[in-house]
């Protein structure tokens, strides 16, 4: 038997525990009793350790070595080239980090659920803070074990988005802000040309539910290797890719209705359900990064769920599905509802105009966190200066504030810049489907989601993470990641909505 | 540390895989989308072979017997002298299974349970007779490698029900077979004494399952740390004292209606929410045995639910839960339909007279498998031989002979037994409870379970594994397991109930 053979055993063993973990994950928030969180932190934690030593194990470390003489000569692209790539990378990062660290960072993620839940509901961010601080502690010790430049963030971004650092981001959000708050001073100004009001209407959650279902499984999530269901923070994960789950949320009004979110949602399972099967078992079976994996759900979210010929084919059968909610309103006027540009409290609600803001205002947040120069007591302060900033709002309650996202119950920072990242790679891949599919519109308007399904999964699933996401995007589009594209594909719709020009 | 500390700590590392693992199956029977299975099998896999091989190293072996030493002074009844005993037994038992026939018991289940499923919807033995080809050739292996004795089935029967036999199973069982028969013969003379037609009546499925989650509430099943969901065939399983779930199944017809198969697998679970907490993450942390666990299923279920104090109870809030279906149906009525003995073809439908014929069948079809002298091919033809001898009935249909059960899909036989032990020892610890909770009828009848429930977790449910079946049995009641109290509680019951004397 080869290196490389014995690693992939090595590795499929590795990608079994995690999926387990996985699975023990999204049971926590679906289905779980309030009592068996001691129980789960412990077998989270267990499992954690478990797959962390057999892959940081020296053994492994050999057959790494091995493997990547017997590659050497294999076309870089090629699976095996990449896995050995990418696992490498993998275990350089993972053996920096001590045992006692993983299995703390599974325990305390499990543990700070649901006080996070009862804090939101609450909405009293002390109830939190104990388990918030815990979050930062272990966030700045994994900065540590991992850093590699003189700035903590750094360390984080690495982990999630390889190949960027503090300042790329930085740089990125900065040009984001330059084009995002004059075209935001020029909508609101135009502000009448959009009612929202229409969202206010009402409809059983059982009626939002069924018809979510319905729309994801016709965008191409394959149900019979998925599912929905209801969790507090909708989420989706996977356990293999014959079973990846979304979950969603669901309240009577539209404005927090499900639909967005499942469609969010299943943007990410369509991803993770098109990885080849090749690479299965293998840490390339799941999407590149959290900031490409953002740009799959965001992208069917906005880019062709928040679209005219999206609702030309959906909004007909919408209005039945709904019973009679929405008799009255027009689908132009439905589909500018959902357009709304709206500056609001909560990310998962935001327009795509201020969307990017909630995710800098909280880069913001935790990079003064993790540098130690902002005390856990002072988020909720620090939080509604940031939201006067940013968005020009009054501080929210509790439960809109830094309550809102599940985010920082997992014990790791770093975490939701992939969303920005994600609008901007999204609108980038966007672009150039339109170049290579020119009648898209017009098989999005007849219901025919196949060829952009497809388009994404010959240029993005079926690769996994085998390239970063700078190499992805680059292959793909032949430029690096860049916000133009997103830029002006904002400057364009909302100028149309608002009627700008 | 002393070797016991650090064994407790590897024990409590395989007790959170074997749980995660259970969290995993509980899955696949719940929620899981049909393409999961063979990632499903993948992890399972992966899980159970780890579980065993921490379980059963080297290093465990010293740390057990360095630990055998340090009890050694120890009171014989503590919780760490049984638990030294029990990891011991385990041990020696689990160190003679080779690891890729732990590795393909987990894999294969995984992948069997679909076919059953599948083969049982469509009543074709044949679909499922290469799966079932499997599981007695794995069952073989097992024998064999955990042998002792001459007789395969002995090993089977130790690995579940430890100190017990073959020929000890088939001497009660035979003791049993000789009170049954007359008996029913007395009872089928005087059939028109029960009139069983009103469990044909139909329910919404809605209404039973929310009444029979209330029924398990009420008895002391809690549903903070438990729930119940829906699966193909009912189940209880356990991921710690504070998560233990049930599943139950419902039609609209009261006769395969959830009700007693909630409280069935509800007997389950609050043996396995009343073990001790000082006993969690051990090999102590659960039920005794299969048989002492029907025990507290059976009883609950039938010694219980079946009896008129139950239903005087609870009967007035059934017939307004099942919105009038009852109405013109009185208690003692529904009572005797709930209780009417009539041979059948499904176990878990059987009356209680007839149900352990149902597990007798069983016992001889596994004996000739295991031993070779029947065919996979030939079970439905066995089947349906055995099927008249012990029912007097005609050859079942598909989906209600060999197929009827999941079990089989469990690459291991003889866990049948333990229905069978089950109502002899559920029987003999209910004898011994009345003695001692003297207004247990009047308890009932007023809904208060509380002392039984409070009764049961004093003498069984605390000690979770601590003793043998028979030691346990010979603590409570002060003497072996043994048939007699089962005898004369259906002599008395359905004597009075046929009106035979």
């Amino acid at each position: 038997m080869t290196a490389l053979a014995s690693l992939k055993e090595v590795l499929a063993e590795v990608s079994d525990l995690r999926q387990a973990a996985e699975l023990l994950g999204w049971d926590q928030e679906t289905y779980m009793p309030a009592g068996g969180v001691q129980d789960r932190a412990n077998q989270l934690g267990t499992l954690s350790r478990i797959s962390h030593e057999r892959f940081v194990a020296a053994g492994t470390g050999r057959l790494l070595e091995a493997a990547e003489s017997e590659v050497a000569g294999v076309a870089e692209d090629s699976d095996d080239a990449r896995l050995v790539r990418v696992a490498r990378r993998d275990w350089d990062q993972e053996t920096r980090l001590p045992s006692d660290l993983v299995v703390a960072m599974a325990r305390e993620g499990a543990i700070s659920r649901p006080v996070w839940q009862e804090a939101k509901a609450r909405g009293d961010w002390s109830l939190f803070a104990p388990r918030m601080r815990i979050t930062v502690e272990l966030a700045q010790r994994v900065a540590e074990a991992i850093g590699t430049t003189g700035r903590a963030y750094d360390a984080l971004i690495d982990m999630n988005e390889p190949g960027l650092d503090t300042a790329a981001v930085e740089q990125t959000f900065s040009q984001l802000r330059t084009a995002i708050v004059p075209l935001l001073r020029r909508v609101q100004a135009h502000a009448d040309r959009v009612d929202l009001s229409v969202l206010d209407r009402e409809v059983e959650p059982a009626k939002q539910l069924s018809f979510s279902a319905l729309v994801v499984e016709r965008l191409g999530y394959d149900l019979q290797r998925g599912r929905q269901d209801l969790s507090a923070h909708p989420f989706c994960t996977s356990f293999g890719m014959g079973d990846v789950r979304i979950t969603t949320r669901v309240k009577p009004g539209l404005r927090e209705g499900c639909l967005f979110s499942s469609i969010h949602e299943a943007g990410h399972a369509m991803y993770e359900q098109g990885v080849s099967r090749a690479l299965a078992r293998t840490p390339l079976a799941m999407g590149t990064s959290p900031g490409v994996h953002e740009s799959q759900s965001r992208l069917w979210e906005n880019l062709v769920g928040r679209s005219r010929p999206f609702w030309t084919h959906f909004y007909p059968e919408l209005k039945v599905a709904y019973g009679g909610a929405l008799d009255d309103v027009g689908e132009e006027e439905f589909y500018r509802a959902c357009n709304a540009v709206q500056p609001s409290y909560v990310r998962v609600d935001a327009d795509e105009l201020t969307y990017n803001l909630h995710v800098m205002l909280r880069f913001e947040i935790e990079k003064e966190l993790l540098e130690g120069r902002l005390s856990v007591d002072e988020v909720p302060q620090a939080w509604a200066a940031q939201v006067k900033e940013y968005l020009g709002l009054e501080p929210p309650n509790g439960a809109e504030g830094p309550l809102q996202d599940i985010h920082w119950t997992f014990p790791i920072l770093g975490g939701f810049i992939g969303y920005a990242l994600g609008n901007v790679i999204g609108a980038q891949l966007m672009e150039r489907a339109r170049a290579e599919l020119t009648a898209l519109d017009d098989q999005i308007a007849a219901g025919d989601f196949a060829p952009l399904h497809g388009w994404l999964g010959e240029h993005v699933y079926r690769h996994g993470r085998k390239f970063t996401p700078q190499e992805l995007v680059q292959k793909v589009t032949g430029r690096g990641i860049e916000p133009g594209p997103w830029m002006r594909y904002v400057e364009c719709k909302f100028g149309d909505l608002y009627e700008l020009n």
